[in-house]
């Protein structure tokens, strides 16, 4: 087990490590703040790994026609690299009786993308989550963003545009329980 | 002294921290191997600081106008809170009776964001350096950028642009080295 | 039963509240009369409520084709959170013999947004009223609109877009009331 | 003195003023919640009233050039109308030996935005702040809105913008005071 | 029957009118010759209803595809209002063994805006004229237009934009009589 | 003296002259009810006229930097033809000690515009305006407009923009009306 | 001198020497009719040079600030190659005392454009005959235009965007004429 | 027969009957040099006419998907009015086996537009060439242009845009030749 | 076999060929230098000849939706030339039952880019390589291009734009290399 | 000295060593042909060495204001890395008494762009080139360009633009060849 303490302390050992690796000394400062802070970052950007999945408020309405969120701007971390890809989100659905309140779609939206996450699965369980929240039979997820682990590393290609879609219909939440 | 597996470990430590504060289990290929992607990642993001200051290779001319690259993507690390911020430099000179090759002033770009750095000084560093480089009297750096400090954690509003702007002239290795 | 006057003092308590949460005086100017101006832009926005729905006139025309009109910019308010919801809608229908005039069209859309309402059913009620009012198979409204329920408070996400599609087709007065 | 559970009911008896003038019945869910919604999100709207000025960290720079913030988007809330106006502030200074931190300046239009305010008075407000903070003599603030109260009700003009500049330029906290 | 000088009176009458329920006195100039500019307005604008259908040159052509002309500007008069709408067509056919010339289809356009009329018969009748020029089977056209009766006065909302569309297909000039 | 009904009447005399000059038959519902909607027309259109100059509310405030609306959407009509001109108008004034509602500023626009109108004249008249309902030094007011009297008539050319600006400055109500 | 049958007669000629050099036979329509269509053309582009300069109404107006008049889209022959050159001219002038009916100004545009032309001659003519028509000290002219010469000959650069200014300032008629 | 001479001497008649027709007198280096210089362009504008098809090199590709080439500018001579058309083509083909240069294409293109032409016809002919030299089932060619003859004559419409297309499909060389 | 320094010399050849055909000098740095960063710059644009092709992570995730990258920046050397091609590649593929690392994608473009290439064997060859890589059933690779050989050269079209697409198919290393 | 066929040879000698570097085997048509086509290339890239510069046309005119011609595309080819570099020129110049045909300031800019080239000194020497062919005391170029050079090679950032801008002013052929 490791406590918050002794997470900031592991930090500030990197920092000493890239001290030697790079031949230099960094402000002191930085190496008292810099750890707690970036803990700090980590848990704000992972919290989604421990709420629980957001619950939406249901309005009553036939015809509802068709529902879509659009340029619903996320940051999450990639869990291979700890390193951010960012973006924007759309999601539709089509009501089956009632709608839900708006807000729980962008809350849902938070919630995947708040934690260490792939970009294609991040995609699909905010379908699923839909799905579930609206039972709606018709729901579309589409996802663009841009990777950090593309643009400062590796292939070192800043602009590539990664956009994945994902549809869900009439899911329960036991098959999705399944499916994970 | 902190060797690179030690700093390796460290990482680890850190993920096993997120996942009590979580209270979540990574997948164990994460496990195994992001700790080691990271810091290989910031090895590169501070490949600046264990370089030498690029050189430039001149070329004479006489009424050489003036001489401006816009559009520099560059991609640096904040050194508060371990976090990318990135956008275009545009810097510009008049040349004194020779010109250096433009791959040098983007050199110079990337040498001083690939460290921990702070925008502000990274600004006036690529200025004094391309003052030294060219002799000119007049350089001017203009740095836009987007910082994930401000997007991702504290006051989160994605989308502000930072600019900043610095000048040099005429400035001589010496002065350059008492003012850091 | 409550009277304008009443309904200007209760607005001059949620004032005085706002004083003493915030430990602040207001200017004199401001308590005496933002509670006058706030109930009269309150009659403004839900005056929908109180009018009939307009009636159009028509015009007998073969063939007509269709007939769309967008960026009709319009102003409501979200009945959970009295904040403003606004964007623009674009509505269209396909004559059966006569056209509407058009202003017609843009006074529904009012007469639907200047309400304490829900979007969905905004849409889906514009979509009927259209029907009703040109008797045609294919009626399609579309509204694009920013929330500030989500911009200025709960999620704080300026700038999401909430896109709503609705049809209808061939509805009678009676059948609308039903649906209700 | 209004306590809060008065502050709601206040908005409860302007909801049934509402209902009285337009003769119409509203949804259960809505009498009973909107109130409390309302009275939180004007808590919200008001937080900047109730806390203290930012404070920045400071960091030594010599040679800083200029420092600018744009498109920091904000929401306020007129205090003529109670109606949200919103934008973005765009903040500049030019550095006296030190920097600092630049979510400092954003936590500095949100201060100001945070209240019942008047674009033109929080302008200078944060320009003065701004010249506190950063002992700058050279401070810009520009600020571009649009206001809900113009686009309503009254002369009902959606779409127009409203851009106000401020400078300040080496004030001292007491100057500030005498200003207010 | 009114003749030319009897319709210039009348005109005057009406600025008479105005001067009287406005308080004020025009300018000289404004009285002795606004009148007579408005009738000649006036005639230029509906020469399309004394002219006739433009002739169109042809010119053979086997396979010939699809021709299409967009961003044709028009000007037309509301027959309702006597206000201005305005905007652009586009028209498109599929030859049968010739084509004509473009100018003529031009030419088409003009004649039905160059009169009091209503948007959704001038994109009927334009597409009826193309069908028996080109007698092709496959004739599209699509207006977008802007009207002064919906930006100037009544629902005065500037900037919706009315988009009609009409096919036409194989018809004869009997069959168009029959259906006028 | 002409009363509403002679001008009502004149109008339509206008339209018989039309049927005569252009050898057809207007609808019925034309001739009976256009004559009135465009009387109607021209009272909206000339409100401005027999309007007072619109009073602007002041708001104490040092140090009020500059004030500037743009994008505000006109509609006049053109006193040499009756034919409308429309576009933006922008003001901007430099405060001297205290802050006028922008509301305001907006009306003065209305008011100058709402008439037969040359938009010179309107442009000047508005600077006038705001210089003595602000008292300010530094009044500056652009207008963008397209004229339809150059687009559908005469030159025939359409989408040339016109530009006019004018500045004020310390004008009293006194100067003002010798001016004009 | 040439009679007009002579200049249709002429034109034939180099038709026909168009078939000789390339070995082809036109078709009858084109030998029969081109000619007379391609002299009319060349007197509708040359009708400026046997016009009168246009006459300006003048409005007294004290005060008048600037007008300027942009997008006026024009099309002109350049006299080297009977080849078009069009786009667009910008015309500016502060008024003495009295300003001119816009479409003053577009009538002189075109008066200069409907010739045999240099656009920098066009854009310094144009310039004189506002100052003469406006008596105003300050006009300025600037004219954008692309020139076929360079697109579809010689050294074959299409897009090359031709930028002229000229500015003209008291100028009497006598004046303009010397300098001719 | 006509020579090259009387070709040129053709035109200075031409550039006569100018002069008197505006009673003006032209440059003697206009007089002297402009027929040469337009008989020249003639011969430049209609090389297409006596050049040979060209021809495309093949190199072998299976499952080659789709070639298209868009955005190739082109410039050609109006049969009717000897005034210039110019405009994008864009062509597409799907290749059977083999791809050819893409030089080809565009050779091709400028081929059809260096003669006196037709756009629906060099549309055509564009799409059977590359057909011929492809030997693909699945040729399609989109031409979009604007047309001096419409901009500076006859309906005096600049702006308008002429977009033809075509395909073609397995056609060989004898199909062609029988079909034009 | 021609060794390195062999290839060095031919270069300096071809510069030595260039100053007599030209009838100049070059300076000396060119002579000296040029041949050396030529061969090394074609050692860099050819590497993906000589590296092996790039393999791919995989991680499992059922109901994987779509994956697309898009704005793949990359540059080539087509084969006929020698001179550079360039633009944007867009690949997206259908998991089936695992998703791949997103940058072995675009290490897959780079690889197939970094040659003496031809677009349309490129763009083919990356759809195998993908649909090896991920097993999926539905591979589309988009790309496009400018060339410098029709830029600079031959038909001298700067700007045209080549795009190519093909798709690939649940193919197996062995069909793809006896398609090759 | 080096013949046109020993060059071929020398490239032939680079493909071969890029065989054998790469371990792989052209296509027979690549080997015998390409070295041909890309020595073809170098002649047309370098083809203003061997041209005379341009001569102009003058024009007598007074007060001729200023010509400005942007847009001019152009291809180089940088000394250093035989690459090309390729984007736009503008130049501008102050006629004095007399203006000089347009397409000669596009033939300077060809004459050295066609060139082994630095793109610093092309700007000089086309502001050099220009002022000797006006005589202009008023001279102004900038391009605008992107370097192979940094976009495939070396730094790797494509993207990057180059702008370089240079006067000229009243030079004489004599001072141009004493600065070269």
């Amino acid at each position: 087990m490791t406590s918050h303490d002794e997470a900031v302390a592991a930090v500030g050992q990197v920092l000493r490590y890239l001290e030697e690796r790079n031949g230099v000394r960094f402000d002191p400062e930085v190496l008292e703040n810099t750890p707690t802070r970036w803990i700090a970052f980590l848990e704000t950007a992972t919290q989604g790994m421990r709420a629980k999945e957001p619950t939406a408020v249901q309005f009553e309405l036939t015809d509802g026609g068709t529902v879509q969120l659009s340029d619903v701007v996320f940051h999450s971390l990639c869990e291979h690299h700890l390193l951010p890809f960012f973006g924007t989100a759309s999601v539709e659905y089509r009501p089956r009786g009632f709608v839900v309140g708006i807000s729980a779609l962008v809350h849902i939206v938070e919630h995947h993308a708040r934690r260490l996450q792939l970009q294609e699965r991040m995609t699909r369980d905010i379908a699923y989550a839909i799905a579930v929240a609206t039972g709606s039979d018709e729901v579309k997820v589409k996802i663009d963003a841009e990777h950090l682990c593309m643009s400062m590393r590796g292939v070192a290609k800043p602009g590539v545009r990664v956009t994945t879609q994902a549809c869900a219909s009439g899911v329960s939440p036991i098959d999705r329980d399944e499916n994970q």
